[in-house]
């Protein structure tokens, strides 16, 4: 194939969550310890940037130092900053260099809280005087740190200082994290915009749906309930509570069989019926609450009730969090085809209550964390390292994978932003999908959405990787942290890949003459026009290659 | 009730449509003999705004300056130069002074071909010597005209001169038929803009559907073409037809049986089952070809396919090609209620081809004049007056009938491009609608859209003088003007006023707190909020006022 069969789509810029804590300071300082012990009492990721480059690298800092120079390593650190810069609300310790490269330090710390720690020289010459792993200081004269003034002016620019000369490691913490708390608001939900809806994130929020509805909609005179059946009982009645709480009328509450099922104009035009007995007007707002399906039907329901009624989302599943209940696609399957009747609706806001997937079964979270892991190869490679690192414990820290949600909405928000109606920049979302809805397809959906992007989303590696674009190693990385998040990586038994490369091409070919893969590329991804058929086969079953 | 309670929505700035023949020059250069002749031969209306003056004061211009001066005559004249520059395609005499106030006649001038006819002074004498009634001529010397070296300037600067001294009127009307020819185009389309997408008005444009489209979606592969049972052998196969001639894919025909019984959600996933059957794709286009009722199901059918579809029109009645093919509304009727599900969803296409007017009923010829009357009372005085001098003729003249939908046209694209999803400017288009719902619901839709759109009318400029805004002479105007047109201006026998009332209010209150009616007001239209049942009742049935 030739390059201009690709295009390349840069990942966007993401929209500010919750501010980070940047940790940084000469070396010595205690930047790496301090920030540990301050991310465990804030629950929040640490992020140790002299690490990532370690890991990265497969190297120390050291044998990076002296085998590829000072250069090298600057641009290695100037990468981990920006990638650091696109994570929110994690606490982050830099190299001892990272200030000295103002634009990109900038940029990391233009949503955080900086602390800038610092040592008087005599303890900083104790702390280092066993340390043999530091390149820079090996031609200082006995008893001097020349480099402590020389990068001064840097440090006092970067941020607020904090001097650890008379402070262990622990009392450190405790400063950094009283800082970080008098500058930034306590509250643990974070108010993302995408597009011209908010999406509110964090334990708890479904009890401020009321009062976020108001300030989001202030002409809405009432509401109608629409929720599956499900969570009716829960999450239903939590949003039917807040509503009352917050003095908005619900006219009608409509429950909805769970289940893809429901997703089919009979339940439209049942909820168009409900809308009408109870006198939806204009000024009404339809609260949809559920999973991906019971968003899409209720939210198909409310674009075309009066040509459209306002719409707020409380998705309860992983799924519909980070991925179903954004972006304002709504709609249903019909004719044995998937959402092929829809319409694009902006939810005017949608309420994302990390509780919610407290109760839900493990399988309903892994799902949705093959959609996280997509939106981490595609916009956030830290992100995607701290999947790595941190995969069993997304899986049973509550906080954590609250703080996860929070970074898969920023980055689906930044796409949606950008590329409101699906027309170019947000094809980079359909990473792994190509593969994944025929596969879903092909097993008639025994073959759950989130199962089948993990098998998509490594089949797309492998071919990314066959072109040319796709770092080698992609594919085994993410079968490894797919697998470790319980998910699954090959395409099931009885389904036969030439089966699935007929239904990928084939169809699309004969529709619209071309057939579009999106591939992980460096900084985003590519999309790929019609691949050979013997490279999507082998991205399919690896086991053909050989 | 209080001003407060109301809100003016001033009539915007319409569209180009086709250029105008504006004729001025000196007073005796023979403008209206020659504009009235050149409009006949060009086969466009003639506007005389000398004439137009004198109907509006009922006076002649000569008593108006004796009784109230010339400022008072040029205030009218500004009014009168204003009011024409929003016509289009017309032939436009104006007074002789008209060019002195640039402001006003250079709008009149824009999209127009000026012609300032000219004559010598002596033959000007000779043509103005029995005249009596040119008071600015009374304080001339013997043989001599002060005023028209005075005028020299504004007249050059007006526009290009035709000497008539020698020309008799047929001779000068021929004059501005050539030099009006060699300046504009012969094409009898005009090409509207209405927001996003354009409108084709004019004779046999049809035939030209497939280019229009090929050049408004340069994308496009394949059309499907979804007609009403009654145009299956006449437009829709002419679109076939102009569809197959410009290479573009016919995938499938469906046609939908006639009548306002096709709006609803069966026919509209019949027509999902046939995009999805003939594969089409989102580089397909629906092509609709029907009345009202045909272009809204399509329309919505669509809008929700593949979450919507390019769309282009082909209105086959008067109503549809005025109104309903134009600004994006579509829908289906659902649970006894009209239109109460549907879409947003622009044509990016409308083809509006008059020579299929030819064929249809008065009948439906009458009901669309009903939305045309509407359009000229709200944002174009000139062309109801027009209408009122030239009522029957647009009845019995195809090429009349085509230079008013074209106006028409002009004024829908305008408040569907100032306010394209109908938040606030757009209501004005609601004149007289208000009561034509309620009358339709009443009378089980017995009384047709059209129809009861002119008892509405009525009905608003009654509530309007009512109210003290509306001109206390436009409900007897608008009575006449309709009847001629053969339409009704009465609440049919049965209908009880106090039941529609019932239904107009109350059920409003009931569900967003306010009742809003649409009168007209001087420049546009007022919205009045809750007027007193007394004043709403009054205006259904004025013979209880007395």
């Amino acid at each position: 194939m030739t390059t201009s069969d690709r295009t390349h789509l840069a990942a966007p810029p993401l929209p500010p969550g919750r501010s980070s804590l940047v940790v940084t300071g000469f070396m010595g300082t205690g930047k790496t310890e301090a920030g540990r012990r301050a991310a465990r009492l804030l629950g929040r990721p640490f992020v140790d940037l002299d690490a990532v480059i370690e890991r990265r690298t497969g190297r120390s800092i050291a044998e990076v130092f002296q085998q590829e120079g000072e250069d090298a390593f600057r641009s290695l650190e100037r990468t981990a900053v920006a990638d650091a810069a696109r994570l929110s609300g994690a606490v982050i310790a830099t190299g001892g260099g990272a200030p000295l490269d103002r634009t990109s330090f900038a940029r990391l710390a233009e949503d955080a809280v900086v602390a800038v720690l610092t040592c008087e020289e005599p303890e900083l010459l104790r702390r280092l005087r066993h340390d043999r792993d530091r390149p820079l200081l090996t031609h200082d004269p006995p008893g001097r740190i020349t480099l402590l003034a020389e990068r001064a002016d840097a440090f006092a620019a970067a941020g607020g200082s904090l001097d650890t000369t008379a402070l262990d490691p622990e009392q450190a913490a405790t400063a950094l994290v009283e800082r970080f708390r008098s500058t930034t608001s306590a509250a643990t939900e974070v108010r993302i915009a995408a597009g011209s809806s908010t999406v509110v994130v964090g334990p708890g929020t479904v009890a401020e749906l009321g009062f976020e509805l108001r300030r989001a909609v202030p002409e809405a005179t009432a509401a109608a309930v629409v929720m599956d059946e499900a969570v009716e009982d829960t999450a239903g009645a939590s949003v039917e509570e807040a509503l009352r709480r917050a003095g908005m009328p619900v006219l009608a509450r409509a429950v909805v069989p769970a289940g893809e099922g429901a997703k089919r104009v009979e339940t439209t035009a049942g909820l168009w019926n409900t809308f009408l007995a109870c006198g939806l007007d204009p000024t009404g707002v339809v609260v949809a609450v559920g999973g991906g399906t019971l968003t899409d039907v209720a939210g198909f329901a409310a674009a075309t009730y009066l040509r459209g009624v306002a719409l707020a989302n409380v998705p309860t599943t992983l799924l519909a969090m980070v991925d179903a209940s954004l972006g304002g696609k709504t709609g249903i399957d019909h004719g044995g085809r998937k959402n092929v009747v829809g319409a694009f609706h902006d939810p005017v806001l949608t309420v994302a209550d990390t509780t919610l997937l407290g109760p839900l079964p493990i399988r309903l979270i892994r799902e949705g964390l093959a959609e996280v892991v997509k939106a981490a190869v595609i916009a956030s490679p830290l992100l995607f390292e701290l999947l790595e690192g941190d995969a069993r414990r997304v899986l049973a820290d509550p906080a954590l994978l609250a703080w996860v949600v929070e970074q898969a909405v920023r980055i689906k928000a930044a796409y949606v932003s950008a590329d409101p109606r699906d027309r170019h920049l947000r094809h980079s979302l359909n990473l792994g999908h190509t593969f994944a809805h025929a596969i879903e397809a092909a097993t008639a959906y025994a073959t759950a959405h989130g199962e089948a992007v993990a098998i998509g989303l490594v089949a797309a590696a492998r071919l990314g990787a066959a072109v040319g674009v796709t770092d080698p190693g992609m594919a085994a990385r993410l079968e490894a942290l797919l697998v470790r998040l319980g998910l699954p990586v090959t395409v099931p038994d009885g389904v036969d890949p030439a089966a699935l490369l007929e239904a990928m091409t084939a169809d699309k070919k004969r529709r619209s003459g071309r057939a579009m893969f999106v591939i992980p590329a460096p900084g985003g991804v590519d999309l790929v026009e019609d691949p050979s058929p013997d490279e999507v086969l082998r991205a399919l079953r690896p086991e053909a290659a050989t």
